[in-house]
Parts: C-alpha cells; structure tokens; sequence
C-alpha cells in the first residue's frame, strides 16, 4: 500500500460517496466527533471513553506523502512505515550509497536526514461550517455552485490560520457535499529521517506478496519531527508497546484514509466499471512494463526507477481489485440493493427528490469529457513543476477567493515546498514517463482530435518529450526559486521549453476544469448532499462519511479469516521469512537477516491481521489496542481489501500490521539502534 | 490487423457462439453453400449466380499464417496484405539488409524469397459430416463427448486425405457443435515472397491509425505459391482491375474470417467482460510496455522486435475495443434482446430444453479453472518449440484417434513444418516474453499457488527465463529436427534445459486440458448444438455460423459511415498521404514516397471502405465487384467493427481496403515492378 498512490491518480474524479447502510460488523472509517461507542460496546463489551479518543487524537500525525503516523516519543519520534520513507530513503541516495538497499541508522540526533517534501500534521482543532459553506452556494449549480464553494472556502480558510508558518486550515467536504468541517493542524514542515531497514525486509515478497497474507514485511520506520533545527517537544504521544498481539483483542486504527467510494450511485460504479477503471489499468501496466524493462538496463535504473515501480505496481494491484469487485456480481448486487432500500425509504420525500436520476445525467455529461480531462495533464515531475508553475503564476495574481483551490493562501504553503524542495530528478525516467503518457493521450483520443494536436504539435511522442526533458533547466531548484518568486512576469518572459509547453496548455486544461465543474462536480455535489439528507433521514446519524484524507477511527479485532475452506492464521512469527525465502528476488532474505540469522528471535510475532476498516493513506496508522499503546503499524490490506473502496465485507477484509514487537526485535538485533531503543522505552 | 493477433491468443475459449437474429443490413460471413442470393437480390436488384460463385472460390486463397488472399495470374501469383507477409520480410532480414524497412522487389522469378512457416491452402471440396459426427458423439457429455468427436474427426480427416503432400483435410466444427464440415484443401507448402514495399508505406500511422479511417496504407503485397521448385500453374484466378471504386457499388470479400462470438449466451459474454477481457487487456499492456523500451535500447532490438510488437498492439486494440464494446450498455442490450427473443421463440420445445442454464453452468466450471488453464503455458518461440516437441513425441506414439487435435495425421504436416522451418529466434525477445509471461502466471495465480509453484520452482522468473532461453539448443533447426526425428525415446534422453523443463509442465498441462474438456468443452459443445437446434427452428435456414477460419463470403458496399454527426468520406487518395505527413514515425513518409512525390499521381484511390462484415483472418481478402474483378485488398476494420466480434452494426461497421489502383501506381512508379505490371496484366 504505497503513497505514491494517491499522487498517480491524474485526473481522478472528486469522491462523492456516501455512507453504507445498514453497518456490518467492524465497518467503518469514523470521525473523531461521532465514535459509535454504543454499538462498540455491544459487540465488544467495551468502549474507549472521550479522554481515551483525545489521548490517540492528539497523537496522532499526518504525512502529506499520503501517509498516516503517530508520535511515539515525547522528542518527535514519529512512527510510520517503511514504505511511507521510501521516498525520503531514495531522494537522499546516490549511486554510490544508496539508502534505500541499505537502509538507515542514525547514531546520534546530528546523523537524522531531512525528507524533501515532506511535512507531519497534527489536527488541534475541527469546526462545523456547513452551515456557512452551504450558506454561500445557495441554490446554485454547476460552475457556480463550485466557485461559489470554493470561493467561501478560501475565505474560511485564510481567516482561520493566520499563522502559516505553524497552521494549516483545510475545509473538508463531507458526505460528497454534505458536511463541511474546517479542520485545523499544527504543521511541522522539518521532518527528519531516523530508521529504516533494509528495503528487501521491509518489502519482503515484493509486489506478488503486496496485498496478501500470510507475510513477512518489516514495513516500519522511525521519523522525527523539527523546528528552527531542533527536535519538536511532543508530550501527547502514545506509549510503545513492543508485545505480541492476542487473537481476538480489540484493535484501533488512527489514522488518514485516503478516499473511498462506498455509495456511488449505480451510475458512478458504472462510470468506474466501463470507463475509468480499464483505461487505468491498461495504461498503468503499459507503464509498468516500460519502467520493467528499462531498469534492467543498469544498476543506475534499477536504483532510480525502483520508487516510480513500486508506486505504480502499487496503484495496479489497487485497481485491478476494484475491477475484480465490480466485475463480480455478487458483489455489485449487494451494493444494487442497498441503493434499491435507500430509494424506496426515500420514495415520497419531496425534499430528496431523485438525485440518483441527477447523478446519472451528471455522469452521462462526465463520460463525454472524460479522456481529455484525464489526459490533457502528461505525466512527469519536470513537467509537473512547469504546471505548478505556470497555473501559480496567474492564480497568484488573483484575488484569495478567486483562486483554484490548490492555490488559496492555505494552500500554497505547501505547494510551495513541494516545487521548491530540493530532490532528485533523474532525466531518463521523466523522459519515460512523459512519452509514455503522450503515446497513451494519442491513443485514447485520437490522432485527429484537436486535444491531441494541441498535446503533440508535429511531434512524436518521443521526440517531444525527449527534447522537453533535456532542454529544460527546471530539475535545478535555484531554478524553480527564480520563476517562483518572478511570479507571472518571469513565467511570461522564460524561454525554458517546459515552461513554453506547460503555458500552452494552460488555455485548454482551465477550460476542461471549468467544463468539468459546470457539467459534473457541481452537479453532483448538489445531488450527493441531498443523497446525504436520504441517508440520515432513513437511516438516523450513525453514519460515517466516505474517506477523504482526514482523521478517522475504526475498531476491530485481531482475527484471520476463511479462504478456499481454510482459516488463514491471524499473525506470522519472523522465522516464518526464513522458511518462505527462495534466494530469488522479491524471496531472498535482506542482507542483515541473514548474516544474523542466528541471534534472531524467530519466534516473535512478524505481522498479523485484524478486522479493521482502512484504505490506502491509512498506511503508517498506529494500531492501538485498548489501554491505548501502540502493539503495531497497519502498513497493508489483504487482497480482499481491494473491494473495500466500495464496501465492507467483514468476512474477508482485513488490515495488515507490522507488529512493534518484530520492530523492537530489528532495533535490539537486526539493524541496532541502541539510541532508539531507550527513548522508546521511557515511561 | 496482423496475423500475429491468432498465434498470441493462448488459452482461448472455443469458438461456441451462434448466428445472430434478425440479420441486419450486409450482415454475414456466409460460407459458400448458403449465400443469400435471394436477400441480396432484393436489397441490391441483382446476386451473383452459382458460376460467379465457384469461379471465386476456386480462386481464394488461405495462409496458414492467419490471412486470406487470391490467385491474381496463372502463375501462381498471390495477393494480399504486406502485414501478412511482414513476418517473411522479418525472418528474410539481418542487420545489413532489414528487408521489412525497405521493401523487397524480386527483380526475377529466381530472387523470389522462400517464406518460413508460411502455406497456401485453396479448398477443393466440403462435405457435410454432421451425422456421422453427432453418431460417434451419441449422448455423451464433458470428456467423453470430446474425446468421441475428436476421435472421429481423426478418423474422417486420415481417410479422405491420404496424400498429406498436396492436400489437406480438415473437420470444421459450425455453429459450435451445431454442424460439422469436412474441408479439402489442395496445399502448397512453398511460398515465396515477390514484392513489398517499405514498412513504412504499408504503416503509415502505425498503431494510432491502426484501425481507423481516413487511412493511407500501402497494405499489399505479392507472393507466389511454388511446387517442386517451379511456380504454380493456377488457371482459377481473379483478373486484376486497378481502377477507383464507385460509391454505392456492390463489394464482395471472399476470405476466412478467423473468429466470431456472435451469439455467445449472456453467460459466456458475462466470462470475456468480467474475466478474461480484461486479464488479456492487462497483460498484453504490459509486455506492450517491456518491448517498447528494449526496442529504443538499439537499433537491433528495434528491428526485431518490431514484428512482435505489431503483433501485441494489434492484439490490444481489438481486445479494447472489444472490452468497449461489451462495457456499453447500448450495445449489450442489443445482444440480450436477441436472447430472450431466441428462449421466448424456444419456450415449451421439450427437444431444446434449457441450453442457456447448462451453458452458465459450464461457464461458471470454466471460470475456476480458467486461470491455471490459461497460464500453464509460458510464452516464446523456443518454449513453443519444446513444447511442441514433448507433446507431439507422446501424441505421435498413439493410434490417429486417440491423438490431441494438433497432433493427428491430418495435422502434423504443418506442425512439423512450423517446428522445422528455419526462422530466426532473437534470444533477448524470447527472454523478455518468457520472463514476462512467467510473472504474469505469478501474478493471477498467486505466489503460493500449486501452479505458480510447477513453473517456476524456487527460482525467479526473470532468473529461470535466463538460464532455459540461454542454454538451450533449439533456435538450431537442425537440433530440432534430430529430437523431431528422435521421438519419445530422445525427448526423454534430452538434458536440453528448454525441454526439460516443457517435459515437467507436461502432465499437468495434459491434466489441466482433460478437466477444461469435462467441465467446459464437452457440455458448452452440446449446449451449442441445441442453440443452434433452436436457432433453426425459430428463424429458419438463413443462418451463418460464427467465423471459424474457413472460407467465408460477405456482400456490401462501397459507403463511408457518420462519425460525431459528419459523414466520413468513403475514399483517400495517395496524395492525402502527403497532407497528413508530420516527418515524425510513424506519420513520417516513406523514403520512395518522398523521394518519387513528383512522379505520383497523387489523385489515385488509396484506401476505401465498404459495409461488408469482415473480422481478424480475412485480411489479405479480395475485395471483387460485380464482374468479379479484384479492386482491392480488405486490410483492417475501421475502430467501430472491434465490438463486431459479437455483433455487426450496418450503420458504423466498416472494412478497410487498400484499393488495386494504388498498388497498381506503386507497382509502376514507387516501388517498380515491371514483370509484375505485366504478369498482371495478361488477359
């Protein structure tokens, strides 16, 4: 479950699920302000209480990665997975020590190493402006329902965090449109690298063990969160638990999933089965085979692509799931009846009226504006960097309200350090990326279509990208700095060819946008907030929102699950790995396991399961058990998890943890880091 | 539409499906003993006669390449598609003379080019052998009904073809069960290549036009059959008429339409959309991707792996197409509405029964074994070598009926000479499909699956495609031809690695083969002939089978289509070729059509499209007129005739032909030919 993920999905549609009815057993990604305790209690005997909720709240972080965390120290010491490092491992290698095959201890505080990019989140503070939000729209639609929306957002937001340095303000819709809560974070934009294993034990098995149990993956990793060069005092920490966990206790996850898509109506699920989901599949795996093949190249391109693969063989495996699940019609029957019981609970409410009908003219208006709002975008950090650029440039210029989202005065703080942050860009995989997204936006739309002349010129794919990526200046952040701070006159004036071509294009994708707000995300923003009233209003308010990167709580419980007529076992013990290990990559063992293998505990829990409800961003979550330690990190779903975009089958899905008795077992022995090991151990 | 797209389809479902009802406009691959005369006659005011009829199909030719063609001079002289010669140029070709990219002319009848693998077949004769089929199938189901049928077809095709130098017998199974037809052939299995232009005048536009329509492509080419060393005496040929098409005109293509699945139950379409379409899709993407980047790693890979990736492109497109088509509800609703007017029409006919509920019980058997069925088989020229090998040496050591179908009298004399045929094998090529197919066996299979665990043992598939592709003996024809000769005894004796490890996949390919009959194959085989059975009695004997790669005719008209409300006009000329030329590949020119641009007479036809139903297989067909004259070459389908697998739409499906006044100036002025211009135009 890696967080590259979540930045792949170019062009993704907004989520605008709503919640499932009725709950099944464990199901649920719940905010912090509406905990089912009740029913917990039922099904358990036991609840957690508002001091437990707040304790975990507190310690709770969020990495703009697209990763989830926890304070575990009261000197900033961040849990989270190892796959959730990767990147930092990988911007601060080179060929000639590369972090990421060899993993990283840092002896003293001086040795932590800085994450480009990278930022922790803590939430202080969540408000419910609906109200006001919903206020500003009116009764408008489309286009004007959107600008309106965003418009008051803006405002919102920069009211509430004068304090950028420190605060970030994010308005978050609810329920598609249904809710909106300004949530408030202490940022940290310091954050540091502490520990990481070997990559070969973290992702022992590769991707053909991605997404399945029983494994074997040490995917745990330690960051520390700075301020003006120090380490951040953090008393609201969770206390580090480094026992084995018991089968059947009760498990919490705290953490950031990332979106899922629950109750699309049968119309969007459709949109998804037809049209969206095989086009990133096919062009996805395309990708994954150029990146394949060109990293058997050179040892170079093995190091260097090996991020962008495991991302991308990431994101495949997630989307092949889903394809699998709405491919199955048991599957898709339960979620056809359960919109069938919310239709005829609402049938006669005039005030609900038939939003299913709006969202179904609304998508039938998307699928004709669909692959040009998908693929008017190539794919590249180069090229990214131009487009941040480019659109930054005029949206600058704007008044707050009047801006795009990604460029209100809350939001460019961050935007900001992601183009300015020094990492690494190596020519030949952008290259690769950008004709390989070009090639695909030909063939999708069309040699002749004006959207594809407008992307290629006269030029092929190849010859274009290859002469975007070696003409342009923008891998320099000095650079970057330069336009940036030039503003619009300097974007104007530049003769980089990126920036030529990313000013091209800007005409084009701001139309698209605009198109796409007035024909679907405004339209179906207005359909799904009174989808939302059917839902409280057949359904009372036990119900949680679908994902959308923020705070979420579920419960459950540490328990395997049947398969092909067999209970699979709820954990593996560490010298499981040595048995499951071939030699051949992604089986053989990281160099530390097995030069140690003798003085290794083989009978330490490795990794278990537990019948919590997370999605992808919810990777780095602490698992708490009920006295509130941490036993482990969720790092993974089973493959049965996949499903789980669009609904919960508690039978099947499970959440997969790297236990902090396996990570306390590699901090005393297989990759030693004494230093560590005591500022866990305080009380 | 390449050739290439039959050999790469592993694993395939039979053909099962059944004739569409009511027919719709120009609808029909008709074999030659049911055209519709009358039909056309009343659509057209006039219907060619029995003469006319046999005077054509004496001409018509098949190449066991997967493409059709004609006899165009009494010398043997074979029109048909340059991308069904493409392999020839391939396998002609070193590095110093790439005989693909530049074209070959044989000045003389003695430079004419031997074309490995490659046969000409012209049928003599059909017979009806339902009833004695259907007797030796009796009443019984799963294996044994497959085991009886192909028992008897043995039988019958070892009898009526004792000459297996000259002719050929083959049983083809209609209506999927419904019919059975014994096909004569008269064979030459030498066949030389006599003239093709440049790769690039044939592909213009490469896989974005692919297809699609306004096209430009040079898509001919010559051959001519030979028999102890000496052209072919063919006094059965079609005269050559290099004239522009007239709008309206009636078109006939006469060829062998490779497969449809035209009536397939809503069961076996449920299968392809939610199972085997977009596996296919998903890996086929995949190893598109791999050989991309190997082919810009030099100018070598370039070159050859050109014919594979033209192979694996064409093959994704139809299968997106398809996967399209069967993902619109439009269209699929079609299709239902023809199933229940079928089981209405059928209803209280004890004889009939319920086929559609056996034909979704047997599919949902086929759907678990489907995986492990598909994926037994690795990918490769050398793997397909030892396979073959170790198959044929236990087939070839039982009695003719007891024999799998490829491995009978009547069939080995092409297996054994697709075996021994010299042809390049490019090792890195072999290499990368191995190791791809290896993984993507992985991959749906899962790590710990018994399958997964056959194939690759405790080694990785990149590692065990290495050892098996470097250290086997069989790119030698000579090494295959001793082990052919060798039989059982030297297969067993071999210490080969390639037929080592083809000997261990061997029981359970067999095992796997014999449970996909019992399940699937045997029941959806009578399941089908009661289709048919019901068929028939509900819209009497005007019925085509699906396509089955026999010799088919299709009637039309030369007729443009509307696309986004304008109607695509129904002709390009040469010199739109120039217009549309961007100087970047695949839109760049071909050196003659760039070096001759003064010389062209740019007003001539190039391509056109007509309305007749053609499919993969019938390219290469004639395309006659009324005098039955050739006009030109069928070539492709434009994008709309991709979802014609399972069903035609008069007002979008087209075929695209590449007209013979085209070739006719590219004969004479581009690529000169002379002796051709005059071998052509003898009366």
């Amino acid at each position: 479950m890696t967080p590259r993920s979540l930045s792949l999905l170019a062009g993704t549609a907004a989520s605008l699920a709503l919640v499932s009815s009725p709950l099944r057993a464990d199901e649920g990604m719940w905010t912090f302000d509406s905990f089912p305790a009740a029913k917990m209690k039922a099904d358990y005997g036991w609840a957690p209480d508002q001091a437990w909720l707040d304790t975990v709240r507190n310690a709770a972080v969020r990495l703009t990665g697209g990763c989830s965390a926890s304070f575990v120290s009261g000197q900033g010491l961040i849990l989270t997975n190892h796959h959730c490092v990767a990147s930092c491992l990988y911007d601060n290698s080179t060929g000639e020590n590369d972090l990421l095959d060899h993993g990283f201890v840092a002896a003293a505080l001086n040795d932590e190493k800085k994450c480009p990019g990278q930022q922790a989140e803590v939430v202080t503070k969540i408000a419910d402006v609906t109200a006001d939000v919903k206020k500003a729209i009116g009764s408008l639609t489309g286009e004007a329902l959107t600008k309106a929306r965003d418009a008051r957002i803006a405002e919102i937001e920069a009211a509430n965090c004068t304090d950028r340095e420190k605060t970030r303000c994010q308005v978050v819709t609810l329920f598609g449109g249904g809710q909106y809560k300004l949530y408030t974070y202490r940022k940290y934009s310091d954050v540091r690298l502490v520990w990481a294993s070997e990559d070969r034990a973290a992702t022992f098995g590769g991707d053909p063990d991605n997404f399945n149990f029983p494994r074997y993956d040490l995917d745990g990793a330690f960051l520390r969160a700075y301020e003006n060069g120090k380490p951040v005092k953090t008393p609201d920490h969770l206390k580090w638990n480094p026992r084995s966990p018991e089968e059947g206790e009760a498990t919490f996850v705290v953490g950031n999933p990332g979106s899922t898509s629950r109750l699309f109506t049968q119309s969007q699920m459709a949109f998804e089965r037809e049209v969206r989901l095989p086009v990133i599949v096919t062009t996805y795996s395309e990708l994954r085979g150029r990146l394949i093949r060109a990293m058997e190249e050179s040892p170079d391109h093995e190091r260097e692509g090996l991020d962008m693969l495991n991302g991308v063989e990431n994101s495949l495996k997630v989307y092949i799931g889903r394809m699998k699940a709405l491919n199955d019609p048991a599957f898709t029957g339960k979620l056809a009846e359960a919109e069938a019981d919310l239709k005829a609970k609402s049938a006669g409410n005039a005030a609900i009226g038939d939003p299913w009908a709006e969202m179904d003219k609304t998508v039938q208006a998307y699928r004709a504006l669909y692959m040009a709002y998908r693929f008017i975008n190539p794919s590249g950090e180069l090229y990214g960097y131009a487009h941040t650029l480019v659109m930054a440039a005029a949206e600058r210029a704007k008044p707050n309200a009047e801006r795009l989202p990604g460029y209100t005065e809350s939001a460019l703080p961050l935007t900001e350090k992601r183009l300015l942050d020094a990492a690494p860009v190596y020519p030949w995989l952008d290259e690769l990326r950008m004709e390989w997204s070009l090639s695909k936006a030909r063939e999708y739309l069309g040699v002749d279509d004006p959207d594809s002349k407008l992307l290629l010129g006269k030029e092929s794919p190849e010859v274009l990208a290859q002469r975007l990526v070696s003409g342009t200046r923008l891998a320099d952040p000095e650079f970057r700095k330069q336009l940036w701070e030039g503003g619009l006159a300097a974007i104007e004036a530049s003769d980089d060819p990126m920036i030529v071509y990313a000013r091209k294009l800007e005409a084009r994708q701001r139309e698209l946008e605009k198109q796409v707000d007035e024909a679907y995300s405004g339209p179906a923003t207005a359909a799904a907030a009174r989808l939302t009233d059917a839902r409280f209003a057949a359904y009372g308010d036990t119900l949680y929102p679908d994902a959308t990167f923020t705070l979420r709580i579920s419960y459950g419980k540490v328990e395997g699950w049947p398969e092909r007529g067999q209970q699979v076992p709820f954990e593996t013990t560490i010298g499981g790995t040595f048995e499951r290990a071939t030699g051949a990559p992604p089986f053989d063992l990281a160099r530390a396991f097995a030069a140690k293998e003798a003085q290794i505990d083989k009978s330490v829990t490795f990794n278990f399961v537990t019948t919590n409800d997370i999605i992808g961003g919810n990777s780095g979550s602490p698992v708490i058990d009920k006295a509130g330690t941490v036993i482990g990190a969720a790092f993974d779903g089973n493959i049965h998890s996949l499903g789980g975009n669009y609904g919960y089958d508690p039978v099947l899905n499970r959440t997969v943890v790297v236990s902090a008795a396996s990570l306390q077992e590699a901090l005393e022995t297989i990759y030693p880091a004494p230093r560590l090991v005591k500022e866990l151990s305080v009380k």
